[in-house]
């Protein structure tokens, strides 16, 4: 998918959201618990009732791995799922990944041809050659990693490195490789106060966005300092959508939950003069 | 396993030989190219041949997972191989995994426990909270990325942090984590020359040290200034055994590269009095 598709998906829905499959089978409602297709049916039943108003899907892979064969059997027939009947949909493999040369290849092949995700978070800390291959796979993305929103981005992220943050010494390094127009961005929004900063770097790139919601980030301020003419935010919600009821009416709560958010969204893209 | 099983099978062995199995399709010999169980046959196949010489092995994630659903059913028959006929190898999951607390625990879980492997290598980047949930499980082992053996290390491993290169703040900071002592780190061989100032910070750390061989790194260096009271080293080989051939002689070929690098490493077990 061209980041140009998922601008127009964006003006479209009038939403920027993306809704993180992060499937924990101790959270699941409890008709789901015993059952062995409960990671592929929980997920279905997510992505029904919040499509409408979602404009991304970020399987977790981590839940998905902890099942070992079944859970990775699980994973592509949720991603051929969203392929099949939402193509519209940016789907983001969620897996942080990163080695060097042929491996980072590899890494791009398995989310990229054999899952067939449009895109892939990557960690930066191997370097240019260990994200570059993921670049040169054409009209899919690579979401580096910047700025997370857990605590523990203080210990490396924010080291001063030539006089400024390693986050940002990440991004202005980031933008000068070769295929650097594939890259999006992790930046947490617990910390909107360096979405200027950031902007400033990389005033065009997609910036994705974690920690609204149960995290404590704001939504309103992310969009105040996040976003730029082409939109160039997807922000994503896991728990305070997948687990907004975890009871029988999980789904509807879900889709409640997507649509306030979908509503709030509308109201600050037009306040931004996008829609 | 425990450090002193690992150390007391190098010494049982004379050898801290770590075999990488990044097995390639497209560089395994012929006959196995068109199997659709070449990948379980091959590694199968090379551990036999070398693992009388060898004390570790470490398959790459990206090679499985390359092949999707079928890709981790081989993973899981290779490690299951592992631990039913070599109980007394360390077995390394190459997987530079890491994310925020419950992700990276259901990282450690696939790993650790629906797999069963004794370590796996995990990614600094988001710091403290993304790394001591794998330190939680017991007689398990986390290798941290510290120093990589690539050309793109350069870009962000050593820029100055705080007046030193972010790999030293990076082993400095680990260290104080909960449940360091069951951190090991990787440090490529091409860099021996910092191997000094590591050994400084982390003296009783394993380290695990690719980058001997294909990537130009010296053995003898690499001991000279890696090796600790405990030996507290596990070198890795990967393309130098895995396709020492690529012909029907494979296996002997991968069987004598192993063994001459084995009785390099017993001299220079003998030469730092260890055995």
């Amino acid at each position: 998918m061209k980041t140009t598709q998922l601008t127009a998906e964006i003006l479209r829905k009038k939403s920027f959201l993306c809704v993180g499959l992060d499937v924990d089978m101790d959270k699941v409602p409890s008709a789901f618990r015993n059952s062995p297709t409960a990671l592929v049916d929980f997920s279905k039943a997510i992505i029904d009732a919040t499509v409408d108003y979602a404009v991304a899907y970020k399987p977790n892979l981590a839940f998905f791995e902890t099942y070992g064969v079944e859970g990775m059997a699980a994973l592509k027939e949720v991603i051929d799922y969203l392929n099949a009947k939402h193509p519209e949909i940016f789907t983001i493999a969620d897996a942080k990944r990163g080695d060097i040369g042929n491996t980072s290849t590899r890494y791009a092949k398995a989310y990229f041809e054999t899952l067939g995700f449009d895109s892939i978070t990557v960690a930066p800390y191997m370097g240019k050659d260990s994200v570059e291959p993921f670049l040169a796979f054409k009209n899919k993305h690579t979401i580096l990693l910047a700025l997370t929103s857990n605590p523990g981005s203080n210990d490396f992220q924010r080291l001063e490195t030539n006089g400024k943050p390693l986050f940002q010494s990440v991004l202005e390094t980031a933008k000068t490789w070769e295929g650097s127009d594939q890259l999006m961005y992790v930046v947490g929004a617990t910390r909107a106060d360096a979405l200027t900063d950031i902007r400033k770097i990389v005033p065009d790139a997609f910036l994705l966005v974690p920690g609204v919601g149960a995290q404590g980030g704001s939504l309103a301020e992310v969009a105040t300092y996040g976003l730029n003419k082409e939109v160039g935010l997807l922000v994503n919600s896991s728990r305070g959508i997948i687990y907004a009821s975890q009871e029988e009416d999980f789904a509807n709560a879900a889709r409640r939950a997507a649509k306030a958010m979908q509503e709030e969204m509308a109201l600050l893209l037009a306040q931004n003069n996008l829609i």
